[in-house]
């Protein structure tokens, strides 16, 4: 019996018969698929996780993952061929009416293929229930992303140890990586971003052949997936000595990242969490300069699902975790992004990466 | 005018009105929607790319994106909210009547999108068109693919003086992760493979907290990723001295995948370089123990649409690209691999890899 499953079919709207999750070929594989089946290890082109409403779970996967399979807590049906598929699916799902899919993450061609072997079945998309679902992380979920976050912050510690003038961009991303597989990472838990100079000012940049230059800012944005959950980091230095408005800059997005943490609570609107970050970058010399959300809750999914913005409509929970980092950037000149996650506590919050954050000048 | 697009509309079966990819939130990116566009940088969650029977390609990319997007060749479309995307689509789309979609990447909630804002149109799907087209690669694509390969040849010959008694499995991912970036891989074409000992029976396993021992087999198998295109090339060493059986595996790979390169020309069956390989396995002390295919297909994507299978029913053609990795695997003892990438070529077939390949004891 699993409590995710259980608590996916709670959220559901109306009564299903069976949630069926698939996964398509790279990259078309559903973060719901490892959710359900609490699988580590494997990749799982093409496998299912079929879920009941009394909250067993099985799993359906091909020859080449039977090996990673069995590590799952689920009963497990290895197929061989496309009619042993075809059985099992007819086995496990056949007399089923009613079955939820996550329509966010089934292809077309997926759904069409099962409505041809399941033909009594009807399909309901319920990727809201399972966005919901994620957002409360559970026990388990939990000390994987404190795992994850405390190899980020080892990370972020040796940085300032290993920035210096003329190596590029390239170089220090080559860096940052590797130092995340020896910390114990099981990848880069996305694209690792390191910047300098002007293009610290773009926050989707990821690194070039560019040398990193005396009085450049510097900016590290990385994070570790440890067992499929990310953690997701970002600081800022400046090399050498740092101008008043380097100075300036990093003050003000470190005071709107503490005003943010600080109205961090169960209950509190999403929305306020942004606007508190927010209101003290506008009333600031950079009004106008923070051009994203305040932060993404984080899980399986960098962006797992939800964010800190205007628009936000949900309140926090206890054990929602997210990250905080509040940015400032002026085109041509360079941005400061410090970012932090955190796990809403039942009266506030817990920040889940601890690297330190005064003003550095390597 | 993009001679991509033509491909693939000359590829449809029926006639079209306008083709259309569209990407949904990571990690449901359309590799296609980079074929069409060729964007280089860039994410693109969301974004979409429309192309016409006489060639043009137009992309609508979201604000985040502007910046990056406006590094194709296409036509850009820049949108900041719902509205303006609608606007977008009706202007781009809105008297279409016959649309094609790649089912294979489109999830079926955007599907669904997409319908309510084109209510004339009519979606068929022309996923098997895009494989075809993508099979055959062009000079751009194949200049990208020869960069990747070289990148991973370096790291490959510098590997012999990497790999040492003592450090682990994950230890030597961290490394070869590491060259891949320092010789200009945007990053990993894949998960790289690391494993030794008995671990090197399992095809797919990863990398662990294992460490190396003497007489183990060492097998690595990873890619670069240059500009979106993948190389992808497997090297197997001992750990000295080795035993008789382990020079007798690795020869007889060897010698497999020299056999099915030897096969290799325009016209041939895909099925009977699978079969080159494998017969010279089948008639060693081998017999039953290469459990995969023979290769498969590279470009935008690792497993790029076809294999070297004994199921493949499909011909030879000029600038396809594909691995050639004959494998032999004794469970709880150890594997060898070798894997190279080549080019179909007008007479026989170009090594686009090159790294040394004897048998080497460490």
């Amino acid at each position: 019996m699993s409590p995710r499953a259980l608590k996916v079919f709670s959220l559901c709207p109306s009564p299903l018969d069976a949630i069926l999750v698939k996964n398509g070929t790279t990259p078309f594989l559903d973060d719901n698929f490892f959710y359900l089946t609490d699988l580590v290890t494997g990749v799982f082109e093409g496998c299912l996780a079929i879920v009941y409403p009394d909250g067993r779970v099985e799993a359906v996967v091909s020859e080449l993952e039977a090996e990673s399979g069995r590590r799952s807590p689920a009963t497990v049906s290895v197929y061989r061929s496309k009619k042993e598929f075809t059985e099992i699916m007819a086995r496990l799902l056949g007399s089923v009416e009613k079955i939820g899919v996550n329509a966010e993450g089934l292809t077309v061609h997926d759904q069409k293929a099962l409505a041809v072997i399941l033909p009594k079945a009807g399909f309901v998309d319920v990727s809201a229930a399972f966005a919901a679902a994620r957002l409360v992380k559970d026990p388990g979920e939990l000390e994987r992303i404190r795992r994850a976050c405390a190899i980020t912050d080892r990370v972020a510690e040796a940085l300032s140890e290993i920035i210096v003038e003329g190596m590029t961009e390239n170089d220090l991303a080559a860096e940052i990586d590797y130092c995340l597989l020896k910390e114990g990472a099981d990848r880069p838990a996305f694209g690792t971003i390191s910047s300098c100079g002007a293009d610290t000012a773009e926050p989707h940049y990821g690194h070039g052949d560019v040398p990193l230059k005396r009085r450049d800012l510097v900016l590290c944005d990385f994070g570790a997936q440890f067992r499929r959950y990310a953690s997701d980091l970002t600081r800022t230095w400046v090399l050498g000595p740092g101008s008043r408005q380097q100075r300036e800059m990093y003050e003000t997005v470190l005071q709107a990242q503490e005003q943010a943490i600080a109205a961090i609570q169960p209950g509190v609107q999403a929305s306020s969490v942004d606007w508190a970050a927010r209101d003290c970058i506008e009333r600031s010399a950079f009004k106008g300069r923070f051009i994203h959300s305040t932060g993404h809750s984080l899980g399986l999914a960098v962006h797992d699902g939800e964010r800190f913005s205007a628009e936000a409509s949900f309140a926090l929970k206890e054990n929602m975790v997210f990250t905080v980092e509040p940015g400032v950037y002026l085109p041509g000149v360079g941005g400061v992004r410090i970012e932090d996650d955190i796990r809403v506590t039942t009266r506030g919050c817990e920040l889940l990466t601890h690297a330190g954050k005064a003003f550095v000048e390597i």
